[in-house]
């Protein structure tokens, strides 16, 4: 019989917020709004709290509750919090996967079809007996700088952008939309796929709709305000700015 | 005389907590505790809150500001912060920065010098008339598996981990200081040259001292509660083990 | 009808190594040793050649010859290829991708399963009529170093280290064939999930196979050299050091 | 007495083209065209051949080399070099290194300097008695498209790239004059400060100034081929699409 040293007792009285793994990467299904679901490879984190007079966790346990995943849902996710929250004796758990996602786009004029990639969120809390979810995407738009175009004779300065979407929600909520959201906050989608007619279509759609990092954080959270079922959002917008070697960022964050 | 949107009246009522530049390199000095100072690279975010009915921000002036700096230190960022609510007409103002910091360490038994690379943070927050320091350190080290060890007829697994340290403190307090908490705290300390003699030495004390990840981030903990003047801490250990693709992590966080 | 721009005639004189696009993720499936296919998410680089005397190449038909992908293999890549160099009137094409791929794995002693993650990579090129095509994995594994283990009257620092192994091939050769090449040289190999018999089974295992990341590459080296119907390999291998704050490595490169 | 495991035989047969250590950080000097020179923190790489019956390299000597640097430049590297080559009794050795350095650049308008970060990379080889040396830049520039210009009524996209130039040099050439080659060649430089009639100008200076990622890097071609000296070049340009979340890419490569 092989010595459990995890469970021995531990006399230093500090409890620890979270004791887990991180950056395992795993196969999965994802719901997709389009089609019935998607496959993706998700970085995941699990983890518990630990009481003040338990030595360690065991560790294999997180990843023995993965290996029943199939398609990812917040049924599946409360049911393997749950799990580890029994079999580890734990106040509560902490799950947090994060995965390239595929959005199939068409392209504004010549209507091709090409898939986007956004990156997507699910986190997941259980504590004192409530499960808490927050849903998220990072969408990369385009933005055109307002006071550049006001200011020059001609042209104007625009850079891929990402926006950050991070939503607490009462009913289903699809990443797609949570996109959508952000595209129509930013001075325009960005595509895999455009022919030439896109093109002068994107580029002059964006010389039409300047937006600063700010414009596209309050339009998002606009949108977002409208949104019924949710009761907190953050919204972080992040551009590579085309004339400088830095970003330019801006967020808030709402209670609802 | 070219136009200013920024400055422009906005509609939207939405007040934005942070709005400012990231990502932004600069060549800088920080104090030493054993040479006056030492020269550094470090990675920049400056930023502001943004008024519900203000446009935008004109982020020229976080570069303005930081072309002022010689060797940062607390009064720099609050100089740096005070001016920059001044001048952006804001209600708080958020400093961060992060750099390679070198600690000059002796190996332990031929006592060969070398430089060990440790990253180094500084967080500063002025709002409503208070200023607030986070000073932090991510220091490389060796921890040992007490179960692989406790059942294994021989060896054990070991491998290297990061242990982050964040604190609030009323004081000066050194990197060096911070990082020998975190090396004191692990199975053993980790180096740039050792000679064989010293690789014997480091090899025999951390099979002589294993530990979780949940043991160095409670006698971190333990450490930094025996410290004058600290009102906050969170520690967060995270280890490359040696035996699996991913990390396994611990974190506790505390006001004192 | 809008002006063709890259299609001009450009004086300069100066022919292009490769022109294209890289970094844009893709949904794909590849074949499986296992089971018939797997899904994952690749990250791919497609390119051609381009001629001293044209302007531009025109990015948009890269994406167009990736939709059709289905199940990536080799015969779908020559088409990709061949379909650009047409397309693009060029002399040559080059295909690049690399994607986490899965290895449902055995635990030693208690024979639970999981997934390993691994990174595979193609690499395909197209020039004078010929195809050449390079296979390559990423394999994590675990190495103990041979110079610890014998001056120390116990334990023996061991990490993680990362085998990487190209090949060109003239016939099949299966990821999971390469990277069971890898994990025969290496002190250990690495798993996902391990119960308490499995630790000590591994711990034990690393303990009685020490290496250096030197042996490693040769043992590789060794094996890849009875592997018949390959024409040339590179092996590198790369541990992070539990002792030190930086890489060892070691690579060997072979024509055959 | 502790035993020498590296200098043991070894009777595998395979000489090892590189064993040393990778992505250590170091405090170094570098000499700076406008000031005698500039600090900056280095990520090295240093590593020797390995002859087929040595079992492996003392890793440790490579760490007592760099102790002696001072200020880096080709004397110190080729120093370097050959004390390792005769330490560890190898037939040839490679010093790999990159830094963050820093150009004090004016904005065009308003005359106001900031420092612009570029990345350097100085690599050496030495074999069979001779020493070869590469200089490298990756410079971040802006481009603007000149294909988006010519069929949009206004507006065209821009973004930012960087240009990546490596030289093999006879004679001394400052990464600064490197990177004026990369901005000329380019839609227009970027900058760390900008007030708004520079904005303006940079603005209107890209839009008169389009360029593909091809037509950056024939450009710097062109100028790299009128500089006295030069042996070899090779020009990457990756230019980070604001209309696409992939990025464009164009090299060449010439000996001279």
């Amino acid at each position: 019989m092989l010595k459990d040293i995890q469970s021995q007792t531990d006399n230093r009285g500090i409890s620890l917020n979270r004791v887990g793994i991180k950056n395992i990467d795993w196969p999965l299904k994802v719901y997709d709004r389009a089609k019935e679901f998607q496959n993706t490879v998700a970085t995941i984190s699990l983890s518990v709290a630990l009481k003040h007079n338990v030595k360690g966790t065991h560790m294999s346990r997180f990843i023995e509750v993965l290996n029943n995943i199939d398609i990812l849902n917040p049924h599946v996710i409360l049911n393997i919090l749950e799990t580890i929250q029994t079999k580890l004796d734990a106040d509560s758990s902490f799950f947090e996967c994060s995965f390239p996602y595929f959005i199939w786009k068409k392209s504004p004029v010549s209507k091709h079809t090409s898939p986007l990639k956004i990156e997507a969120t699910i986190m997941s809390e259980k504590r004192q007996g409530k499960n808490e979810i927050i849903i998220g995407v990072v969408v990369p738009v385009q933005t055109l700088c307002p006071c550049s175009k006001a200011i020059s004779s001609f042209g104007a300065h625009n850079q891929r952008a990402n926006v950050k979407i991070l939503v607490k929600t009462k009913r289903k909520i699809w990443f797609e939309h949570l996109a959508e959201i952000a595209e129509k906050s930013a001075s325009s989608p960005v595509y895999s796929l455009l022919k030439r007619e896109d093109e002068k279509y994107v580029t002059e759609a964006a010389y039409n709709a300047p937006k600063f990092v700010e414009d596209v954080a309050r339009d998002t959270a606009l949108l977002l305000e409208k949104e019924e079922g949710l009761t907190w959002y953050k919204v972080e917008v992040e551009s590579f700015e085309s004339i400088h070697n830095h970003e330019a960022f801006a967020w808030v964050e709402k209670k609802l």
